[in-house]
């Protein structure tokens, strides 16, 4: 890879997302397999240092990790020694100085892993910042898509939901529009940025014109707690107008799929019926998680320090 | 096995529990080697999913899984993604996308795991729910009987305790009826459940007669903060009337063992003095339990889904 | 080693830390490899028994078991069984009933691993007990110092800070002095045990008289919350008195190190400045950490129960 460390898509050429998906396919077929187990990152360390708690994100972490065979640190500062004003970056030196070979990091304030990523050694994916970006997720979204649609260049993309606040809808704006997509955003006007033109998608308020001729929908979620009040009046006129059901997503293509991060708000972001439905591939999204974190965890984590240990590094 | 997901004593056929505990006596001699780890399950996964929390169980499981060499994650959403009310059942499914092959589940209310197994395709390990089954808890328990006296068929096992509120009463109960001990329950009459007697045991009220002949005596735990002014009118009562110490063990058999699923409350169910007796064989189950854990997570996990792998996954 | 267990510096003869020192020697060089990975405790069972909350030491000890091949399991039992009112030592026997081969234990009280000692068939490694010892932290230390002068014997080291709460100072004191150095302690008054000579240091209340002539500066850390307005008026006053930065290192040798346990109160014991200045050795503190739990690991947790095992257990 080009860069070190995995910050954001931003970064990313359509080569290296390119390189990841492929390396993605075929950590798949790992998946698939009675010993699911590649010794690629054998005494490799991997950490998951997640200053915001996750269970599902960790656990895709460290599931990949294992499955390459890597050792699996679990490190949540917030538990103790942040308690002690531990500053982030010497939490990020110390466990520096354990000699790991990837830090995955999770933070709730946008830019936290590249002021990380700058003191370290080791290099650093993000795992999640603030509404920054998440760009695993924004890779496993784009691999499930070329699954079902067999290509991303030239299909139309809709996201709906809380744009503005959400680094999930940031990952796959930069994601699909460098892979040739055309993206949409559809959302209630307080929740699009002013400026999200500017990354090369249209924004729509009506999310009937915002799905026609779509060939991927995808949800985002609404963080309940968070909103109700601020930027819209209440979860219920939020399904009202932009919850997904079947009905609505007859305005799509005839085979459009229907995505989301998840944990879905069944009945706010997505009917209870359309969660389940066949053109829904959210399951598909989270097998895929750990299939892109594989790729990952090899591409960024596997890198050799020195030649002598070439051999057994390659998988 | 006969059944893909282990739910409760309840399902389980005499030949099932007959293998399990033949396997389980294979496993107990792989914990007394320096290297204790077999092959068996490398490049499995193992999900401890305990919406509950328990750290002996949960470490059993643990340190099972790993010596059989399987990769084991946990996984307890409570701290994270049920704060944001996604589903127990979407949960479950979430994990069930990253493939495991094996979910164990722990839950306060009852009729959780068979709810979960429902929708995987993972095989369902419960490991406590609710009132309702333990499973493991009583395959340790039988493991340790047979044991200590050569056999379970036709010895009598007397219960103290709890038993309407006990997933470990409730399992034993089936379990040692299935393998043909007389099984009786000796409790305050508000402790025995109206149709106790429905699943072949008998209830006492009186201790004394409960114990007269008994070859095995297994105390319940009472939980202190739940019951106190509700079932009874306070812990010293219990103690005087039910607790176990040497004088009252003497109306059991000369050579009856006493038993208790940990972590003991000393004075109330058992005695101090009692708890570290010869007749004591609570740190046996404790040491029976990784056994069993290993053969469950055996029969259960290790199966082939395709014939390629065969040779890789038999022991 | 001569004793079953690592419970601190007291107990152990010059030969053994020279024997662990030298072990980790050995050791830090893997932690310098792509696989970082020696089969030594392969099969072993390591458990993480912390009572109280260690990130950075409960991690160091995880990956020093993990580069060993041990498996580690983590319990914490704060979290669950002690709220059920279990007692310590059954917590630690029940643990020992799942046969590991050694229990590293973090409490806040004094004396805790020692009881715990006594009743486990599993050898114990001190990880911090109150203000008691923590001797991983001293032979670390002492790693590190060995490796920056080339020797111990014959040096100056000055500990600077809370004296009479500190494990860290007293496993210090104790492995320095058995090494042949010289050990000075400086605080304020209210910081030093009354009795601190008879262990062999000179006490200090001027700074600079401690520091004049000194090899070795090791400031400790300052518990803010605890202390204020108990032992010292504010953490501002003892920042302008014991506080160390690069003016007042220079009462010290030109070429003197500066050490600390970690985390640093940036600006209270030392300066920013000299936190991140070349004199500063604290994040190869960190590192040789891990070297020093793969040796006691290794000398402690690696032995063998039979003889029939013996090929595979040594490293």
């Amino acid at each position: 890879m080009k860069h070190r460390d995995l910050l954001g898509m931003e970064d990313l050429e359509r080569a290296d997302i390119e390189r990841i998906l492929e390396t993605a396919n075929h950590m798949r077929e790992v998946g698939e397999r009675d010993v699911k187990k590649v010794p690629t990152l054998r005494g490799r360390t991997v950490v998951n240092l997640f200053f915001e708690a996750s269970t599902r994100t960790r656990a895709s972490f460290e599931i990949a990790g294992k499955r390459l065979s890597a050792d699996v640190v679990n490190f949540s500062p917030s538990s103790s020694s942040l308690k002690k004003s531990e500053s982030i970056l010497d939490t990020a030196r110390t466990l520096d100085a354990m000699d790991p070979d990837c830090v995955i990091v999770r933070h709730s304030v946008a830019g936290v892993p590249k002021c990380i990523a700058d003191v370290l050694s080791a290099p650093v994916i993000n795992a999640g910042d603030g509404a920054h970006e998440h760009p695993t997720q924004a890779l496993l979204d784009m691999l499930t898509v070329q699954q079902e649609k067999g290509r991303i260049d030239g299909l139309t993309v809709t996201i709906v939901g809380d744009i503005a606040h959400s680094r999930v809808a940031r990952s796959n704006i930069y994601g699909f529009r460098r892979m040739g997509a055309e993206v949409r955003v559809a959302a209630p006007p307080t929740m699009i940025p002013a400026d999200v033109e500017t990354l090369g998608v249209k924004a729509y308020t009506s999310l009937r014109e915002a799905l026609e001729g779509a060939d991927v929908v995808m949800a985002l979620r609404i963080q309940n707690e968070r909103l109700v009040g601020s930027w819209f009046p209440s979860v219920r006129e939020y399904s009202a107008t932009f919850g997904l059901d079947r009905a609505r997503l007859r305005f799509a293509k005839d085979d459009a799929i229907v995505m989301h991060p998840g944990p879905v708000n069944r009945g706010v972001e997505l009917s209870h019926e359309l969660t389940d439905d066949r053109s829904s591939v959210i399951l598909d999204q989270v097998r895929n998680g750990v299939a892109i974190r594989m790729a990952v965890l090899y591409l960024f984590a596997g890198r050799q320090r020195g030649r002598a240990a070439a051999e057994e590094t390659r998988p």
